[in-house]
């Protein structure tokens, strides 16, 4: 029989916080607001902690507890099953599950009202110690367009614009479901100068050229919109927020962020 | 002696075109204009070809020569004679190098003439076979403003304008020297609707938003000036350009692209 | 009634060869082998030519092109009727697609039996010119191990071996159809010192070590085999083969790389 | 006069904790242990705290204090003068300063001696508060060969291995000096398998194939030998660690992580 060299006894005295795979990619089906699910392509870390005792973890069980899972719809009850299941497989105190995905939410034009698939980049993120609750992350970039105050005030016409695109990550007290990505991205979207869409005819054009201008804001005002916007989410505990211009007068960017425990921050 | 296993014969008949090292880091000396050079960082694609009867070439040449030549200020002149060397040492019939890197230009603001440095990604790509002239293509990425003459002309006020990139390849006739990396930003974006700055004051700012309002130009129109301004290149025989406008409006880009050989287009 | 600037006459006389959308994202149905097919996520770039009269294409119409057909399973027939579509609603001469995704195929551990599903990076490509037939190239990054001959024969034990990618494009001659991915796959994997697969228990990995060490192979015998391998496909017109190795004991990679028209290579 | 919008009150009563400019590019000079300097190519994010009561920082003066200290030898000592001079022109109550570049570090082949450059991710991130000490934290990422345990107690001959990467971060207690890159690098580098090396001649390659076998080892052994090699650190406040082996066998990476506020662990 194979010597399992995994098992045998490490004596440095260190338990490892984190031991397991990454950059796996896996098709995974996300549940919707709407009781569907939509299919996505995760890229996926999971990883577990290793007793000082042991010398190493063993890696295909990650593999195979992923294969299990990955063709049931897909939410926080279902990361929590799976990250019970590693720590019970790879007796473990502690797991931890990051999926990044691109997840499509459909668009109407203001004007024209002609449909499309906006793409936003999303995480799910889920850490679980032995005899707690999971701690579940959601994770959502959302793209925008922003136009400078500065720029409108001083100029005689025009005023210089540009994409942008917030980050969000946050996690909800406990007894409170998470927000679904639809809603974060709607709510969210609103405090740039416009939202951005995938298909705009000419009358749409003129309504999203005219609404940015009649609406400018700095980065900075993007970011405290945005927190002013976060804080009224029911049962939130904690959120992060950056958000970044890609300017289009110079060759890098405008940056900001914010990260607040909900009703501690001063 | 330990075998050279490189060295031995191969039967499949198979004469390999391009066989080396790539994703090399050195830094690099760039000549510049004045005479004098810029140091730069060096992405590296260094390979030979390989005669049908070698079962291998010797990898590491590949790595000192680069390293003695790391050292050197360079430009074609330089690139032939690491070419001609990588020829003869691995005894190869011909021989490609291509560099990426990062270039520096010096930059005024337009109304404060505030000084600041503009960072241009650029490529040197050599190729040299036995009994002929290297050919040397000159890769440049020069970043512009671009303001929809859509969005301007159907709107009350404002327009949507966005960052975009020029990327442009050309190579030279026999007998003319290519052009400096500096000549060639300073003609390309020229043909956006407003060229970028690190550096702007806020009377810098008013100018840049008013010359992009009053120079407004589609995806095509900046492709198609920057063709007329290659044109206007002596000596030129080959070109390549594409444009991309990181739209504002969308989550996609706009994008543009032509390549000719001069004289010859239909 | 809005002005449709894009329309109106343009007088530098510069035909542009491709002008259209890129860096969409999309969901996209994968025609397989079995008849069915794979939902994957696709980065797509959308472009057709632009006569010299005109002044700019129409940028939406490209995104509800896709729109319409981002629903349908998807392979070269639907590819040419897309381009057809594009040709005709933007009075083009020539339309082209690209078309990157992550492609799921099934594996099956060489021991244990185990399955998983391996990743690999496709593209299809597809470009139309009015009177002519489209032009179809597929493209697959193929995951193998390396084992070097040179490091097992000077060492006394072990060699070092890494994980490479061999990157396929090719075309068929009129009248045949091109090879699925899968097939195409299974083809190539062969060339390396050994296959790569998601999930190995101890058995397996007993097996492809050995398999490796057993099956020493360069960059350039990889490239050479995966050379031969293509020759034999039925009705191939052209392909261009790339192998990289990321070695293990440097911090780059070893690369090879071939292109030929099926049989009129020297 | 131009109106300063920036400098007008803002009411929402969020003071944001990070505002300012990101992925800028400038040439760098980087203290060397031997009292020299290296150029560098610098990524840049540099941003300050805003009061409530400011609706905008001034996004030009980051880019003027840059260019001012571009041009000189850098180090922590220069980092907190750059954050300093943030905090006084914007007047902000924190300034934070992260550089990532590429630092190369000479190398002799194990056996032949043959000299060559390797390159190293490295971060310097500076933190300073008004009233407080800089925060200063190192960052490196270091490659190394593993070769896995397992595999060769279970095969006959041969044992898969793979190019890994360290990640490191570590900051100091006050009065400890930060370690130089060159000395971190050496110390982490042994706890591979073996060092990689940019140029390794025929006896090279079979010095560090047989080490590497001598010396198997799997990521969690390279991330607890790791630790300890961290902990012998003299001063060191706190640390994190990350290794990821890019395994020949799969298409993913094995993955550890590891924190620690020295002296503190469980």
């Amino acid at each position: 029989m194979m010597k399992d060299i995994q098992s045998t006894i490490d004596e440095r005295g260190i338990a490892i916080q984190k031991v397991g795979i990454r950059d796996v990619h896996l098709p995974i089906q996300i549940k919707t607001e709407d009781g569907s699910f939509q299919q996505v392509l995760a890229s996926i870390q999971f990883t577990v902690s290793l007793p000082m005792e042991y010398k190493g973890t063993h890696m295909s069980r990650f593999v195979e507890i992923l294969n299990k899972w990955s063709a049931k719809p897909f939410a926080e009850e279902e990361m929590n099953a799976i990250l019970f299941e590693a720590m019970e497989k790879l007796e473990a105190e502690s797991a931890d599950l990051i999926l990044d995905f691109k997840y499509f939410i459909q668009r109407f034009a203001p004007v024209s009202g002609k449909r499309s698939l906006l793409d936003v980049d999303c995480s799910f993120s889920g850490s679980l110690k032995r005899g707690e609750k999971m701690q579940f992350t959601l994770g959502v970039k959302v793209p925008y367009t922003s136009l400078c105050p500065c720029s409108k005030e001083i100029s005689q016409y025009g005023a210089h614009n540009q994409r942008g695109m917030m980050n969000v990550r946050l996690s909800y007290n406990e007894g409170f479901d998470c927000i679904f990505i639809e809603k974060l991205v709607n709510i969210l979207e609103q405090q740039g100068s416009c939202q951005v869409y995938p298909l705009l005819k000419r009358e749409d054009e003129k309504y999203v050229t005219e609404h940015a201008y009649d609406n400018p804001k700095f980065v900075e005002d993007i970011l405290r919109d945005g927190v002013l916007a976060l804080r009224e989410l029911d049962g939130l505990k904690w959120f992060s927020l950056e958000c970044e211009n890609y300017e289009s007068i110079h060759n890098h960017s405008a940056y900001a962020a914010h990260e607040e425990v909900v009703g501690k921050n001063c």
